[in-house]
């Protein structure tokens, strides 16, 4: 089997040498400087070692690997646009660089490219493939759309708030995974608990992630805390302090998510205060370990001996602990 | 065999009863919008008559056919947004009346959406059709980015104009025709023939487009004549004349091009005048004639009774005859 190490470097080469047209550069470009940009190449990565527990030739995993990179990067170049965010992984975005325009169509095209990549599929198993890249990247779309909804709306239910993270985040990660199972041979009962391992760790990942913007630290997180409180934004923290506050702390709590005026580490300070006499950390906290909880359960589930699936569950651990 | 007229009913009942999701609405009421605009659907039509010329079923070729038609709405939707456009048949533009953050949201879940109908292809086909689908869509963005390139340049060759149009507009009439002739079982010499008689075909369509801006009557039109003139669009008659002309004719022209000021029909006029002292609409109709000579010829070298070709060769002449 291939250590984590071992895969990341498989991707990072194959993923480096991905062919492109040279003409029209305006086109490529934008695609090129995108997957150039690095990140934790966290799909790809999970697809490798589904494929690499039940087969020792990760190689064939590695197109539709790519694949679901490739749209990752599209996903987050589009709403790049549509956040009008100006920097991504340190470097200007992409629409900031070379315009809206020049960012719509590199999108559209970098979308087109990754469904090419999926030609590269062993035929028997395209029907499949092609099926759950469909489903996995509509509902992607979806969980963007529920996001932009929910920017305007006053409250969000918890019950939306988990569907919301669930389609933007948590089914992408499934789809990687099940492709790469896919590729690799397993049987359509073992293909099913690794997409359920994965859309439970994908839940506790992004759960964590809004964890770790309020209570990590600038050091590890590698930017500015707070920047959902100070942006608004709705995360499990609030939506989890809005279910259970009572209504005066509801009131005070929404007019402190609406202020634009007040002094960021201000408000940062009396959100966090309201957090604290409701124990939303530990909420937050305990659901991360429900979800991590049911992923290791799916994992214990799999029709393979465990040492097969040590590296998987050793990098869910990893992403669970980690502090960035 | 079936008439044009039946093919056409059967395309605008099998997109009209396309399933989409409920939720989020936001998400899908702009795409069952943009396809519900009507349009000439001649990409689908073309699938289903190149699957026609080898086939009874013509059924087969009807999910693939819907996918070319979905992806050419996606791509008149987002090119929308990026042209600023504030119609499109007659309606508000998908980015007008919901907004470009929507807009392009929308387009991306049909642009995905039109390959979730490709799994409905014959396991054996998918390959294929995957491929063909894949080449035309990418080509399809590289000609809309050449559009883009050269609106800011000052001078295109016949040679790059001509090979704008064939990316932006010929490429997916040929993959339209070339997928519906693989549904309907013909040989590879014959998809190539069918490739070859839909590119030229394309290419001729297109020219007409050029040339009946400039030619045609606003009532047939169905809009004000010399549209291109008066937004400066480089055309086939507009590269044609800085081709052909002298220097001091060429600036002149590239003036009016450029003029903001100058009242339309004025402009329209002096143009219009350019083109007769140097022939450019006699120049124009001969490309047409000249690439429709080729894509009848490629007709002519189907490998089937020459009665089989009788609707799509009708169709084609219909198309290069029209006024509008």
């Amino acid at each position: 089997m291939y250590s984590k190490e071992e895969l990341s470097a498989i991707i990072e080469d194959y993923i480096g040498r991905l062919p492109f047209p040279e003409e029209p550069d305006t086109l490529y470009e934008p695609i090129i400087y995108s997957l150039a940009g690095g990140g934790k190449r966290l799909r790809p990565l999970l697809a490798l070692m589904a494929c690499n527990i039940f087969s020792d030739d990760v190689k064939q995993a590695l197109p539709c690997a790519a694949a679901i990179e490739v749209f990752h990067n599209f996903t987050l170049l589009h709403d790049d646009i549509m956040d009008n965010a100006a920097v991504r992984r340190g470097k200007p975005a992409v629409h900031r660089k070379w315009g809206a325009n020049s960012a719509i169509l590199s999108g559209d095209a970098m979308l087109i490219y990754s469904y090419s990549l999926l030609e590269q599929a062993a035929a028997e198993l395209l029907p499949r493939m092609l099926r759950i890249f469909n489903d996995t990247s509509m509902k992607v779309c979806e969980g963007q759309q529920y996001d932009m909804d929910f920017e305007s709306r006053e409250k969000v239910s918890m019950e939306e708030y988990l569907t919301m993270i669930s389609l933007k985040t948590a089914v992408l990660l499934a789809g990687a995974t099940a492709i790469g199972a896919l590729a690799g041979g397993a049987s359509e009962a073992d293909c099913k608990n690794l997409e359920t391992f994965a859309t439970q760790l994908g839940m506790a990942f992004q759960i964590q992630d809004d964890i770790l913007d309020s209570y990590g630290t600038e050091n590890t997180l590698g930017k500015k805390i707070g920047g959902d409180i100070s942006e608004g934004k709705k995360t499990f923290l609030t939506t989890a302090a809005m279910e259970i506050a009572d209504e005066d702390t509801r009131i005070r709590l929404a007019g402190l998510m609406h202020n634009k005026e007040m002094i960021a580490d201000d408000k940062f300070a009396r959100v966090l205060a309201i957090y604290e006499r409701l124990g939303i950390r530990e909420h937050a906290e305990k659901a991360v370990d429900e979800y991590t909880r049911q992923a290791i359960g799916a994992l214990d589930a799999l029709s393979v001996p465990a040492e097969r699936t040590e590296p998987i569950r050793r990098l869910a651990m990893e992403l669970l602990r980690r502090e960035h």
